[in-house]
């Protein structure tokens, strides 16, 4: 990738902030559009984008290369849609969204055929939201997600991996929106309804005093976003609700070999278990 | 405490390890005795203790002022029953296991008038078992509960509590076996539930490469070591199910509102979650 090239993200929040501070640690132009005065004004005093914006500026628009959409799931495909008459011919677009079938193809359907869209997914993130707690050493041993349809360039789908790439990310892999989301349903999702589960199915918090890890571990992102995941939970709902329905069922059945203390079969699911979980470590 | 005291720990596994180095660094004398030999010879060759047997040496039981038994919970009561004419009169035990209700009192029931045992939980552990494993390390940052009953003296309760500042948790506690028990249903055998539910409930294995931490984080107990679990979930089953049933219920009507897209009340129970989950960060 060009060094010259100039990049335009819009929505300066917590990914939008650091993949500015990623790509300005690597020497490229950043440009910023985010609504937020406050966003745009700390970003510029600290170095962290070129230009910025608290609108829609044709102008910086105009001047993107490489154009990454940082916004809510719902917003993305209007923004394109509002904003595309300014894109310079062969811009390419790219997002970070968490679901990415009911994205991926409508956005594909409306957009200039002179410019292209690549979708991908940065699996990472932080408990804490806004440009002010951007950090680009949130990509470091985490997994970045390329996600091409049929309409997308092979150069299109290599720019979006060498992104990955320099963004820092250690493992880049590549999907179709169907498997992605559907990965996602399970891997992410789940966990997160699993979180919020635990933190409101009772009134715990004289427990705080008696918790070890393993609880810190698994309700750490029972922190959420409201707005961002009620958002991706509606927009990935079959396949949500699948994973939901799976784990339900299973969890019954561990319920039951306790109840019945069946010493065998529950011991076989713990194997099963541990077994599996080894392949799930960083390698 | 004074350090010429002499530790006596029964079971040397992760847990009896991890104490008996802890217990070493202060300069107090170590023994322990376990059935296995490895276990034993590699303590010895490693300065971990300072004796060691096999069986139940009456000698080694008797130089004993104070025995923590890092045993299996069923396996607690019987080796004081088979062992306790060789204490010394005065002697103090404590144990480490993670359920109370079902040990505490009938252990105290059936023990020698002139000797005290006072229950301790060590909450730390790792995902790999043995001597070889141990690290007072995982008592760093950790939480201590003892679990007294109204048969110990206020001294033992304060000498328990020494004991654990003296292994290195920071935060010791109190609580009743029956306070004990419930809070541990849902802190930790709840969780290790979830968290073998989400690798066993379906061929997931695949998507090792598409995880980010929120799944690794909930699921790193699902490494576990599935006679002890079987032992500590069937020994508190009442407190257990409940607990599941709790969680179930909640689980189902998150899963509702998403199936029925009601935002309003999805976003109400983020927001508890988000604002409970922020009281158990590590103070």
């Amino acid at each position: 990738m060009n060094s010259d090239a100039v990049f335009l993200i819009v929505g300066l929040g917590l990914m939008g902030g650091s993949y500015a501070k990623a790509l300005k640690a690597k020497e490229f132009t950043v440009y910023a559009i985010d609504r937020d005065e406050d966003s745009i004004k700390f970003a510029l005093e600290n170095g962290i984008i070129d230009k910025g914006a608290v609108n829609n500026d044709p102008e910086l628009i105009s001047e993107a290369d490489y154009i990454v959409i940082a916004l809510y799931p719902t917003l993305v495909v209007n923004w394109v849609k509002d904003n595309q008459e300014c894109f310079r011919p062969g811009t390419i677009l790219t997002d970070v969204t968490g679901i990415k079938f009911s994205v991926v193809y409508s956005l594909q359907d409306i957009l200039r055929s002179d410019v292209e869209f690549i979708a991908a997914h940065p699996m990472a993130g932080r408990e804490l939201s806004g440009v002010r707690n951007s950090d680009p050493n949130i990509f470091t041993k985490a997994n970045y997600i390329v996600v091409p349809t049929d309409r997308n360039t092979s150069e299109t789908i290599a720019w979006c991996k060498e992104l990955g790439s320099i963004l820092g990310f250690s493992r880049i892999s590549e999907l179709s929106p169907e498997d992605h989301d559907r990965a996602i349903a399970f891997v992410s999702q789940l966990t997160h309804c699993i979180a919020v589960s635990l933190m409101t199915c009772t009134d715990n918090e004289h427990l705080a005093d008696y918790t070890g890890d393993s609880f810190r571990d698994l309700t750490r992102i029972a922190r959420i976003n409201e707005n961002m995941w009620t958002e991706l939970f509606f927009l990935n709902k079959e396949a949500l609700l699948r994973e939901m329905d799976l784990f339900i069922g299973e969890f019954n059945s561990i319920r039951n070999l306790i109840e019945s203390e069946n010493g065998p079969e529950l011991k076989e699911k713990m194997r099963l278990s541990t077994k599996r979980r080894a392949l799930f470590d960083k390698k």
